[in-house]
């Protein structure tokens, strides 16, 4: 059945398999519903990016043969026409040593036109390319004669034959196409595909955290594609070192320090772009509490957007030259910093435990977190169960 | 002979124009030529940024049909492998409405890898793609995962059919194969084919520097690929008031003040890319001196390089952790920022001067600057023949 | 009666002098009133930042002895307590070899709580000191713990006793205390006692920029203290070598290609701290056009804010989480930033043309700019009188 | 006894008091002494930012009367004098709502020329106008008119009078004249005397880190000034979710979420200012480790230095216009990074483990943590005696 389906895709050439878990070798499952709960702040609904309303991720995971492990993850930030209706915005670079296209327009202007789509490095180019056709020919652009496709990535060439670019402008479109709201798939799933993280597979992962009423009640969403060494911490047991498997090990084993990370994150909250990149460097900070700290061959870039409508930039202001926003007072933002460092955690988390083993390109096979022995270690570092200590305010 | 070569470029749909003089009415001369000597420094041999030793460019002009009118310009930095043997860099963002690629690696790490294009703004990503397949396929590469692309882009979408992107693979392989030291083809050719300049036509345009011994006798070199509005100025004189023709003037007729401007730098002084960054920053000083204010819609952005082969930074550094360096002492940068001053105002006058009427999509026409007309208004503010003026130390 | 003054004042040690054309030997004017008309907008009622409805400025100058030359420069956003009623602000830092101090708190918060006060580089802290002084002690402040003062510098060491740091609390309090709105002293008066500019003398200048009503009615002022080297420009006219004195000249004696130069602006257009940044960036460009180039040694900081109520910031924001700010369109910006341009150019040239020779510590005079000879240039090239050429649409 | 001490202190209005042990309830230990060992790699010999040789530590503590609660540290980065011989550096702003002072200058040449100080927030201009007088009455800068003094401060106006300004010339002088290598003292001293992180008494910490050979055998140290809210962790343990004192708690009582945090890190590797500001920026990942998110209210600023000789900056460059530099290549940055990662978190930890009660203004008490209740929760983690766990290679 397996090797059916995967013969199938090697006759198409190119393929996008629905089903990830093909390669399951242990059942995978969130993070929380192993019993990490990761801080103080509840989740969303979804514990997931899509938990801001409006927002919508679409992946097509693109793997082929013995060597394509790859793939595109779009996160769209409402269902109208971004380029005619922008969404403020902001991007912090963590550590530049990457291909982040679209950067430059974001910080000047405090907004996004298009939806972000992540892939891997080589792959950038071409996939921002079919985000211009993809953006161009939307109903009302007609005439639209510039566009800042923003584009993440990370370098999926350990599992992918990376060089061939194999993501192309019909994988986007899918991705952009099939997008939705509710749960997010996590793991080797779109551009997480072929990417590694502390040692182990990596992937796409995500969460969410709702503040309570008196902090505003918004919600704020993270999703990440993670693709970094480090020395792995789970919420706060030295999982890498009980594995012997991190970096600078006396074991001379090869391992990966160098990899990079997209952080992707929402909120509802009205916030101006300068708030907007504070949040996103919040998120910077959540590296240590997994054991990364952002190795010189990494490129770490977070993307900070709100959805709120009055923080919405029109691409025709003919009739109002003064927009009417509503701005989160920088006193309000602490709570707001507390939820992005706590999503992207478990976000980083998750992209981790939904992992399963890959192999790809010269027959490379990259083990998941083997979950059975974490879990044993976390009990022996009382890491699980938190839910039980207390909380942040509820109201 | 021009007629059945441009006859032949309609049949071929897409072809490359040698002679981009194919539609002048007027003879074209650089500024300098013509009696417009800028500043109080001596220009290097060719007056072009391949004073630069090592440095060549490289262009290719995409005209066919009635609507495309664009192209490539491809500088780069020395002969050899560039990704093998990295050249220390910085780049300044002036204003970031643009799609410039690559700018966070190059702020990162301070070298650039590539060859650095320009190109039309939705054809980035594009050229971006070609540019990593070229890398990537050069002897000694084979192994190679990560290219940053260094991209630079102006909108000229008021000329070319730019959402057809058709600047492709080989017009960037023809750019990079056919580069060359030596004079530097100005006005409409390669990315400059399309783009409009103060409301005329601009282009490339290039121009150089060499300190006197005294100030360590380096060389600085300027290219840029001019597109951007304001209230044009040449050498100090209002020329633009005096055609009736800039931004806000009080005839309403429509004058573009957005657009957009690159400006790449090289020098073969030994800079740290901190230093680098300062000289870039120094270009956009020289916008006012032309007449640009760098308007909302202007994506302004300047690259600076060294080609001194102390500050290359090798790919495999395996027997040395320590490079040793030439780095000049801060205080020794002011001459260097005055060359960059200069170079660069010199260099957008020439993009003018030397671009000639060009008519693309939709039949529309951009009428190159009237030289006979700008003369005379030159003579009246006296702002020919400044080079009988004081000059900098010769020694 | 002068010089009674004058010996009075050195009998206090310390004193203000209120008549600065003590020293006068040409009598000053402003750019304006000579027939250089900068640029193509029209000013405000007094051409000076104070026309930014609630902007004053007040001056303390510290002039005493034959070493003492220095003051202090106030700039107050509007009438009320700052720090209980902030104002959104940005701060662009050009070439930071300078010491202002309270800029990462701006760019922080996209906020000022203060007044902006101007200095000598090594009087800054003595004057931040104060400064918190003064703001801890205002009605409504008594339990305020932590205050940004924002202290702009430039280098007065050449014509005065730096190292003594002869600005106290009580000049601070002065000029803040004599601070108004209407006409604003200029040349050698508070922080532009004892600066040297492009080769003279130079000192505090202002200007203002009022736009048409199509493109918002707003208006801009501008505020300097100038103290920087280059080849000076006027309107375009090559002042500095017809006069033979600039950087690198040929004729060997000493010229200061160094300095500082601080630049305020005010606008009443509701703009967020983003774009304030912008406005700010924009006073870089102006160096261009009075032949400065931002030298190694130069300190060149600019300063933005608005004073439009909406997007003032409370210090107590209790009962309101999401402020309502307006917030003009990116679109729209253009406009502004080509008032800051010319206001910033024309401010640079009045605090040439206003300042006097001074003569200070170890019997060195700093001449001021001959204002007849200049004028002479400027009629040869036919700089004057540019009121005349087309200007911006009126409405 | 200690009580005639404090008497004595009462007496002489201000006061230093060398014994910060005066308030002690429970025996502080340096958290590696208690069984903490944070990180796989291996520290230096005093695990301290001493263990760099030729940086030294000074600190005044200034305890006085019943409200008086401060004090000054500095680090001193070599010997000689700082302004004629410059040491590299950079400057990262995690969160600039501070008052530090000194950024821009250290940011655009790279170096900074002065010790640097610590101290509280509205005592940093006082302190800065101290160190001013300081360094031009050094030998040899008789003519220095222009002096960037590194002012780093937080705010510790909950138990000190800090509207007073109580730390003098005479405190910066005796810091600097004091200062020594070797052990350096932490808690309640110098510039930690009256600081307050994650719910308990702050202050002063410092770790090292030094790299195996095969790494380049670098030593890292950390000094840190904590002032900072969160959810504290130790080595992973959720100690201030256990203890009930946290961020956002639902307990209703007071938390103090805001603050700053100073981290001074120095280095004996040869690094250029770009890569020290990305070893600078490492220091902000550690926040994580230990519970902090970088509130609003929080100003963290991390200075890097380099002590190495060749990148050190001559005041004096007659006769050298090219600087010879090493410089370590940015592949080699990562084990770097990580040990500036580990060393901050230790010296967090230790800045609160060696921290006492304190008793201040307003006769507010803010306890130290409880070190036998933090050992159990530790032992229930298992985040004790993690040296038995894998750890770095040693060669």
């Amino acid at each position: 059945m397996k090797i059916l389906t995967y013969g199938l895709c090697i006759a198409l050439s190119y393929c996008t398999l629905i089903d990830s878990q093909l390669f399951a070798q242990e059942k995978r499952s969130r993070a929380r519903d192993l019993g990490i709960t990761v801080g103080i702040l509840p989740t969303g609904q979804w514990n997931a990016i899509t938990d801001v309303a409006g927002v919508k991720v679409g992946q097509t995971s693109v793997i082929s043969g013995e060597s394509v492990r790859t793939g595109v993850t779009a996160i769209i930030p409402h269902e109208g026409n971004l380029f005619q209706d922008k969404v403020a915005a902001a991007v912090y670079v963590g550590n530049g040593f990457g291909k982040m296209i679209g950067i430059s327009q974001i910080q000047e202007l405090g907004n996004i036109e298009t939806p972000i789509l992540l892939t891997n490095t080589l792959n950038a180019p071409k996939v921002a390319d079919a985000l211009i056709d993809y953006m161009i020919n939307l109903p009302g652009n007609e005439r639209v004669k510039s566009v800042n496709s923003v584009i993440g990535e990370t370098n999926d060439g350990g599992l992918n034959d990376i060089r061939g670019r194999h993501v192309n402008r019909d994988h986007v479109f899918q991705s952009l196409r099939e997008a939705k709201s509710g749960p997010v798939a996590e793991g080797n799933v779109g551009a997480g595909v072929g990417t590694e993280t502390l040692g182990y597979k990596g992937g796409i992962g995500t969460s969410s955290r709702k503040l309570p009423a008196s902090k505003g009640g918004y919600t704020v969403g993270v999703l990440v594609q993670s693709n970094f060494g480090g020395v792995l911490q789970i919420n706060g047991a030295p999982v890498g070192r009980e594995l012997d498997n991190f970096y600078m090990m006396e074991k001379k084993e090869a391992y990966k320090a160098d990899g990079s990370c997209m952080i992707i994150i929402a909120t509802d909250a009205p916030l101006s772009s300068r708030n907007l990149e504070r949040l996103a460097k919040r998120s910077y900070i959540s590296f240590g509490n997994v054991g990364g700290f952002s190795s010189n061959g990494s490129g770490d870039y977070s993307i900070a957007f709100s959805t709120h409508p009055s923080v919405r930039v029109p691409y025709d202001n003919k009739n109002q030259r003064e927009l009417d926003v509503k701005d989160v007072h920088n006193d309000e933002l602490s709570a707001l910093f507390m939820a992005v460092w706590e999503a992207t955690e478990e976000a980083l988390l998750n992209s981790m435990f939904m992992a399963e083993d890959m192999t790809g390109i010269n027959n490379r096979t990259v083990k998941a977190l083997p979950i059975k022995k974490t879990l044993e270690i976390l009990k022996k570092y009382n890491a699980l169960n938190h839910d039980k200590l207390p909380k942040a305010v509820k109201n």
